[in-house]
């Protein structure tokens, strides 16, 4: 026996899932939620104990241009706070720390700083050029998606400083390696976010603020306000049938439910999952086996005190070392200053490679890594270590979105968005700013459940994609570069340069003694 | 309440599943199949309809080295036939058709000529460091996987007519596009198979032979002899629970079955349907995400007699040419000359632009390239058309087999065949030998079954993996390669040769003259 008929099931009681329900919810439409886990929140997950009280081990952060989550915190009184109150970075590099201010590290050298602003304002000149919600009409569109990012590296950087960096760059905000992601599809991200500087930095970027009381609040607050006969747990879906007009969906314990539209909210991978009947179409059969989750392991290592702190650091580090298994830590210190930690991430080939060792052995080589950084052995003794290993999550698939490959945006990106029949598609995968992030599923989720609302003759069609108002006190500042940031040349072009110079003095030089011994 | 409890349950009734099951069954143990579809056989599938007798709308080929495919033809009776009596094959470039003999067409071109000989020759080279049942463990595993097979085109290939066929060569044998290929992937690939010339040949080569009345045979006979109350067809599995030395899986439609062991043999990206308690081991929650299946649509043309055949052509053609759907042709005439027909198979980039045209129209554009290769209008007149689109199988996810995007095969490979607790894993993709085809279901199937025999203790390790001995009438001939394509120089080599002969001839004239006028 079905439950009885709704209006929409929402697949997936992830922040995108919720926020979807949420709206239909308000406009008076009869939906449910179906969740695989125990628990809502899907990526976002506040693990709460007494040594810690709470920490994010999912989706943590929110910045400037994170309109819709910022609308969120506000709706439900979630305060956010500063992840850096001032900022006094470290670059660990060659067995030794340096200080630093700004978005990207010193590179060490006057070619390896030339290259990075280069690299740098090639990736965003790039991406000036890919529509956020159509990549695969750029104009470089194919050629872009049948490279990886390395072979963009290997042309466009000429230092090997800058290439470590850009891997590094790549690892913490794809949780991929740059040989594994199309370049389009890189580019195309780096681009939604804001560009460069906007993603990577912590203070006017995507990691500026943290939640007070952490992010998966929102997923509660939305679930309490939905009810507990419209959120249900522990349901993992198998089958989706769709026949005269009705969706009937079953979970693996034989429960059916009905309605008339479902939103699917899950990870697209995670789609593979449920058997269609009908099937999919032809390329959303194949596209859902082509867009990989991320490969990354959170970790967070507590102090009794914040020695880095006490030193003049905010806690933000770069690592640049083959043999650290972490290249990048955050101040993970409570907003009223207690329960001291720093958080890393164990990123792409290195969560891969480590993820088989225990927690034990992984938190005694991230100690080492930070009394080298900071130059202390305090960071030897810890006092507590907690991790989550996002690769191990059968309901996520990884973290902290999907990767793609060469080759398949440009064939297969279309198919993300695109209804079928009565199932519509969420999930941050499918935002057009912000995917890969919690601003992403809430912009996501809100348009599927706009596009239903359309479909019901609510509202028009161009009603379904609308821009949410700026913040009114997280706002972005523009990422101030000067004159010579904007237009340095390139180390090529650089090289070039002392080239020709060198070529005129000596041609001078040639002259002048030529003129010198015949005269 | 769960069926009886088994000793083994196969997931999975194509051709590999099915060999598991008779292995394990011959062997005295009680052992079921369950299967998605409503028919066995997987990605091998004869149709049959009045107009054509019968068809292989799947996997249909095979040749010598594939000697277990051989043994079970004899053992069922099975005769095979030659897919081309004379080889007179065709190429079409730039408009015109061009008569050949051998495995790779002529390149029209001297230098383009050395190209392909050192090309595949390379390719070769490189495959015979790979090995076979540990392609991770290749001298250059991490270099070769971080890059794109287009990436080593665009390295090694010098001129575009062998870029051209190259291309053409990935798409034919992996259903893929250079640049979304590994390079280690496909070397690794191409050497399981025997190399350049074995995977690529018709006689003495893959395609060699086909099966009279079909391949789906194999898999219909060995379900007879399970008979029906060991294979349930029908039978989606959506979850498999271990719990104290018990498997127990779960279908869509709510059946319980319960076993010792389970052999999963179905492709590995469809090991994403199963919700698996406890969850699957890390890395293989990631691979399964990280191996999407080929793209490609069969298609068989049929006219009232075999027009290519009145020409002296086999019916065997190369097509280079970008306005073409398709780049190669086989006959399909039955053995005894009836039903005549061209097969031509519609890959990668190509199925996905026109997966979405009507059969019809890929009918027409078909016909009309038939014509042109073949250079009569009498192409232009079919009596019928079948095609299968395996983009669309929800059951297969796609054809022939899984492919590897760059970095993959060196972090996740290794999981492929590594048992989950009480879960063993067979399918071709995991296969040290004809890995994709028919063959390696055979090898994946029967080296799972021993698997487990062995944990029941019945036959020792050193059992589990055995070679099957030569076939007796279907034999390998080596390649003959003559001298020069064996030692012929690279186009490079080539062109510095020419350089410094054309050098040395200048210093020469140069002292010859300078001689003269001093004198």
């Amino acid at each position: 026996m079905a439950d009885k008929r709704r209006d929409v099931i929402v697949i997936g009681a992830g922040l995108g899932g919720l926020a979807a329900a949420k709206l239909l919810h308000e406009q008076g439409l009869d939906v449910i939620v179906l969740e695989a886990r125990d628990r809502v929140g899907g990526r976002t997950y506040t693990k709460h104990n007494d040594v810690i009280n709470y920490v994010d081990v999912g989706g943590a952060y929110v910045g400037p241009t994170q309109n819709l989550l910022l609308r969120m915190a506000d709706e439900f009184g979630v305060k956010t706070y500063l992840t850096n109150k001032v900022e006094d970075l470290v670059i660990y590099r060659k067995g030794s720390s340096r200080r630093f201010r700004g978005s990207f590290p010193p590179m060490g050298g006057f070619l390896a700083h030339l290259d990075l602003l280069q690299v740098s304002r090639v990736v965003d000149q790039m991406g000036s050029e890919i529509p956020e919600a159509a990549p695969w009409n750029a104009p470089h569109a194919e050629e872009w998606d049948n490279m990886t990012v390395q072979e963009f590296l290997d042309k466009y950087a000429w230092t090997d400083a800058v290439k470590r960096f850009a891997t590094g760059f790549v690892n913490l905000n794809v949780t991929s390696e740059p040989y594994e992601c199309s370049l389009l599809w890189f580019l195309w991200y780096v681009r939604q976010c804001g560009g460069t500087h906007r993603i990577f930095s912590t203070s006017n970027g995507g990691q500026e603020r943290k939640f007070v009381g952490g992010s998966q609040q929102f997923s509660q607050h939305i679930a309490r306000k939905l009810g507990k006969d419209r959120v249900f747990l522990s349901k993992p879906i198998c089958q989706i049938k769709q026949e005269q007009g009705t969706v009937n969906v079953i979970d693996i314990h034989g429960n059916r439910y009905q309605a008339s539209y479902v939103i699917s909210a899950v990870p697209l991978p995670l789609q593979s999952k449920i058997t269609f009947d009908p099937p999919l179409p032809t390329l959303r059969n194949q596209m859902i086996q082509r867009v990989p989750m991320g490969s990354v392991i959170k970790t967070f290592t507590y102090y009794s005190k914040p020695f880095w702190r006490e030193q003049g650091y905010c806690g933000s580090a770069m690592i640049d070392d083959d043999d650290s298994i972490i290249n990048y830590t955050l101040d993970d210190v409570k907003p009223e200053g207690g329960k001291p930690a720093l958080m890393s991430f164990i990123l792409a080939d290195k969560a891969r490679k480590l993820c088989n060792l225990t927690a034990e052995d992984r938190k005694q080589r991230i100690c080492q890594m930070y009394s080298k950084v900071f130059q202390t052995d305090k960071a030897l003794h810890p006092v507590h270590y907690e991790e989550y290993n996002w690769l191990a999550e059968q309901w996520s698939g990884g973290c902290y979105t999907v990767m793609m490959p060469p080759g398949f945006l440009t064939k297969f990106g279309k198919e993300m968005r695109r209804p079928f029949d009565r199932i519509h598609f969420a999930g941050t995968e499918t935002a057009t700013a912000w995917s890969g992030y919690m601003d992403g599923a809430i912009q996501a989720g809100e348009r599927s459940a706009r596009e239903i609302l359309h479909r019901l003759g609510k509202i028009s069609e161009n009603q379904i994609w609308i821009t949410e108002p700026e913040h009114k006190t997280v706002q972005p500042r523009p990422f101030e570069t000067t004159f010579w940031e904007r237009n340095s040349p390139s180390v090529g072009g650089f090289l070039t340069f002392l080239g020709l110079v060198s070529a005129v003095s000596s041609v001078g030089l040639g002259v002048y003694l030529y003129n010198k011994h015949v005269q």
